[in-house]
C-alpha cells in the first residue's frame, strides 16, 4: 500500500479524491498495489463526505508522516504552495501538481530539488487538462529535436472567439455567456489577457528546449480587442481567429515565445478546434506535426490527469522519471521576433481617401487584397510575408491614423 | 553502455539504425547512458554504409549475445518474426517492434513470455506511426475507463479517400496517384481492403479493454466500393467518408470491433484529418474524448516511435513496464453491432419509380431527405438511428434492386 496526501480540496482537489477514494479497486489494479488517501489538506470543513476523516489543516502533518510518499498540490496559487512542495521534496515525497502557475514560475528550481532527493515532480496537468501532452512529448518524441510547440491552451478564450465567429456574438456578450456557463471567472483577466496561456506556454517551452522561460519574458496578448469585424474580415481571408500560444527554436539557439490573436488558415488542423476544447501541436524533426486534442479543462479531465501523475510516481517510488529544464537566461528569448511572417492589418482613419493612398503606397504588392470599408473608415489586408519589425516600421509612417496587428499562420 | 539489435533493414530498419547511429549523442543524452547498435540483421548486403560492419545474416548471433539487451523487430510479416521475438523474450532480452500484424496475431502470448521473463515488450510504432497513442492511451488516461475508440489508422485509404472529396477523382485513379507518390504498395490489398487498419483496431481494443482481439473477429471492409457518387452525397447531406476503425464496450462486457467506410460529420474532428495524416479519438469516462493527431506511417516518422521504445526499455532494464491483456475469447467481440445507428443506404434499380415507392414504404420518414436520381435509378438516403439488423432486415425486403449501406457518425 502506498498512502498519498492531496493538498487542496476546490474544484480539481475533490475530483482527484473522488477518483482516488470511489475508484480505488481501478487505481490498485493499475499500479499493483493499493493507493491510500491518508491526508487531505483544506482550512475549510468538509463535513458529511464519505471520506470527511481525511481533512487536516496543518501541513505539518503531512510533511512529517513518512508513511506518506506522493503528495498532489492542487491548492493553485504560487504562495504558499511553491514552500509547501519544496518542502515535500526535500522530505523525501515526490509531488505532483496541476498548477501551472507555480510550474511556470519556479519549475526548474523544483525539479532541481526533487533531483537532489531522488524523487519525483510531475505536472501533466499544468497544461492542457486532461489531454495527454507533456509525457508524450517527453517520452514518446524522445527521439526527436522538438522545433517548435504551438496550440490553442486556453478554452475560455476559445469558447469566446467561437461564439464571435459562429455567432456572432460581439465580445462581452460572448464573455457574459462563458461566465454563465461556468466556463469564464467572475474576474476573467487571467483567460483573456492571455496570462494562463502564457503561463502554459512556458512550460511546454521549457520541456521542448530544455530551459526555463519566465512569463514575463513571453509576449504576451489578449483577446479583448478583437472585433466581429476582425472575424469577418479574417473569414473573408480564409481565416479564422485563435488566441496561438507559440514558441521556436532559432538558428541562433535563442527561441520565440508568445501568446498573440493569430489568424489560422483553415487548412491548418488548429483551425477546426471549437468550444472549450484544447490542442497542442508538437513539431518534432522526426514525425513532423503531432497534434494532441482535447478537453483543456475541468474537474474530472484535469483530476484524472493528476491521479495519472499519482500512479506514475507509486511506480517510480525508486526510480526518477527523466523530466528536466535547467533556470533559464536574461537574453534567452528572442523579442524581436526575428522570422518573416505575414500580418493582419487593419487601419482606422478619418480620412478615407487619404489612409487609403497612404496604404496603397507603403504596401502596393497587397492592394488586391484589401478589404475597404469606407463608411468605417476602414482598411483591412494582409501583408506579404516579412521580418514583423520591417512590417511595424512601416506601419508608424502612417499618419492621422490608429491601426491594429495580428499575427497570421498558414495560407 | 547498453548494447541493442535491429533486426531487418528495410524502411522501417534503416530508418531505426540511422537515428540511433547519426543520432547517438542526442539518445545517450535522452536515457543518461550510451546506446550502442551492436548488430544489424538482414539477409541483404548492405555495403558501402558507415555501419556496414555492424550487419550479421545469422539470428543465433544475437540470440545467445548476453549484452544485447534490447532488440527491435523491423522485419514485419508473422513468421519468422514470431519465433525471433519469443526467442529473444525467453532469453531476457526486451523486444520493440513496429509489426502490427504479429502484435495483433501474437500480441496476448508474447506479452505473457516478457513477463515471465521480466523484460519488456513494446510496439508504440505499430499503431498510428510517429504519433504517440499507446504509451499516453495507458499511461496518462490511466485513471479512465476506457469506453470507446475510433481512428483513422490507414494513411493510404485516408489520401485515396481525400483525393475523391476534394479532387473528385475516382477511386481508381485516386489509388493510382497513391501508388505513384509511394503511399501504396504495387499490391494495395492490404490498405485499400482494410485490414492494415484492422490490425491496429485490434492492438487498440486488447489494450483499452485488456483483452486480446483477433482480426478475424473484427468485421472489416474496405472502401474499394466507395464511388464518387456516394462522396457527392455524402457531401450534400453534411458528411465526409473516411475509413473508420472502431471498437466500443458494450453493457454485456463484450466489445464491438469494425473497420467500415462511415460517413464522418463535418462537425466531428476527425471529419478534418486529410491526406495521408492519422487520428486516433479515445473516449474515456474522467476526460471526454481526446484526439491524437499526425502522420501514421513514414520512415522517419515510425522509426522514431521504435527509437522512443528501445529508449524507453533502456531506462527500464531492471523494471517492468505494465502493459498487458490476456488472451482473447471466442465470443467476446459481438457480431451483431447491437447499437443504435443511422445508417446511409444508396439503392439502385432499373425501374425508378417503383424503387421509389417501395422504399418510400418501408422508410417513410426518412423521405424528406432522400437524394434522388431519376436517370440513374437510384435513391440515397440516411435513416434514422435503428439497430442495423433492423435497417438491414426492412432493406431485404426491397425487390428487384441491389443496395449498400455506410455506417454514419456524429451529425
Amino acid at each position: 500500500m502506498v498512502n498519498v496526501a492531496i493538498m487542496g480540496h476546490g474544484v480539481v482537489g475533490s475530483g482527484v479524491a473522488e477518483i482516488l477514494i470511489n475508484h480505488r479497486d481501478r487505481m490498485s489494479k493499475a499500479v499493483k498495489t493499493e493507493v491510500n488517501v491518508k491526508y487531505i489538506l483544506d482550512l475549510r470543513d468538509f463535513d458529511g463526505l464519505s471520506y470527511s476523516d481525511k481533512f487536516i489543516k496543518d501541513f505539518e502533518i503531512i510533511l512529517n508522516d513518512n508513511d506518506v510518499k506522493v503528495v498532489a498540490e492542487v491548492m493553485g496559487g504560487v504562495n504558499p504552495a511553491y514552500e509547501f512542495v519544496k518542502q515535500c521534496l526535500e522530505n523525501g515525497k515526490s509531488v505532483v501538481t496541476s498548477n501551472k502557475e507555480l510550474v511556470a514560475a519556479k519549475g526548474a528550481e523544483l525539479i532541481k530539488i526533487a533531483n537532489e532527493n531522488n524523487v519525483n515532480f510531475l505536472f501533466e496537468a499544468s497544461v492542457g487538462g486532461g489531454i495527454p501532452v507533456l509525457r508524450p512529448m517527453v517520452q514518446c518524441l524522445c527521439a526527436n529535436e522538438i522545433t517548435e510547440v504551438a496550440g490553442i491552451l486556453n478554452g475560455t478564450t476559445n469558447f469566446i472567439l467561437n461564439k464571435m465567429i459562429v455567432d456572432n456574438m460581439d465580445f462581452n456578450d460572448a464573455l457574459k455567456l462563458a461566465q454563465e456557463k461556468g466556463y469564464a471567472e467572475k474576474d476573467p483577466t487571467a483567460d483573456i489577457e492571455g496570462h494562463d496561456a502564457c503561463r502554459k506556454i512556458c512550460i511546454l517551452a521549457a520541456l521542448a528546449f530544455g530551459k526555463h522561460v519566465y512569463p514575463e519574458q513571453v509576449k504576451t496578448e489578449g483577446i479583448t480587442n478583437i472585433t466581429l469585424k476582425d472575424v469577418e474580415s479574417a473569414d473573408t481571408f480564409g481565416y479564422v481567429i485563435k488566441l496561438i500560444a507559440r514558441t521556436k527554436k532559432l538558428q541562433n539557439g535563442k527561441i520565440i515565445a508568445s501568446v498573440r490573436p493569430t489568424l489560422v488558415s483553415r487548412d491548418c488542423i488548429l483551425s477546426n478546434v471549437n468550444g472549450v476544447f484544447n490542442a497542442v501541436m508538437v513539431n518534432g524533426d522526426m514525425t513532423g506535426e503531432v497534434v494532441f486534442y482535447g478537453k483543456g479543462a475541468g474537474k474530472e479531465a484535469t483530476a484524472s490527469a493528476v491521479v495519472a501523475d499519482i500512479l506514475d510516481c507509486v511506480k517510480h517510488l525508486e526510480a526518477r522519471k527523466y523530466l528536466d529544464w535547467c533556470e533559464g537566461e536574461n537574453d534567452y528569448v528572442d523579442q524581436g521576433f526575428d522570422e518573416k511572417q505575414k500580418l493582419y492589418v487593419s487601419v482606422k482613419s478619418d480620412d478615407y481617401n487619404d489612409i487609403e493612398k497612404q496604404i496603397q503606397n507603403l504596401f502596393p504588392q497587397n492592394e488586391n487584397s484589401f478589404i475597404k470599408n469606407q463608411y468605417g473608415g476602414e482598411i483591412v489586408f494582409i501583408t506579404e510575408p516579412d521580418f514583423e519589425k520591417n512590417t511595424t516600421a512601416k506601419l508608424k509612417q502612417l499618419k492621422n491614423c490608429s491601426y491594429k496587428t495580428l499575427q497570421v499562420i498558414g495560407g
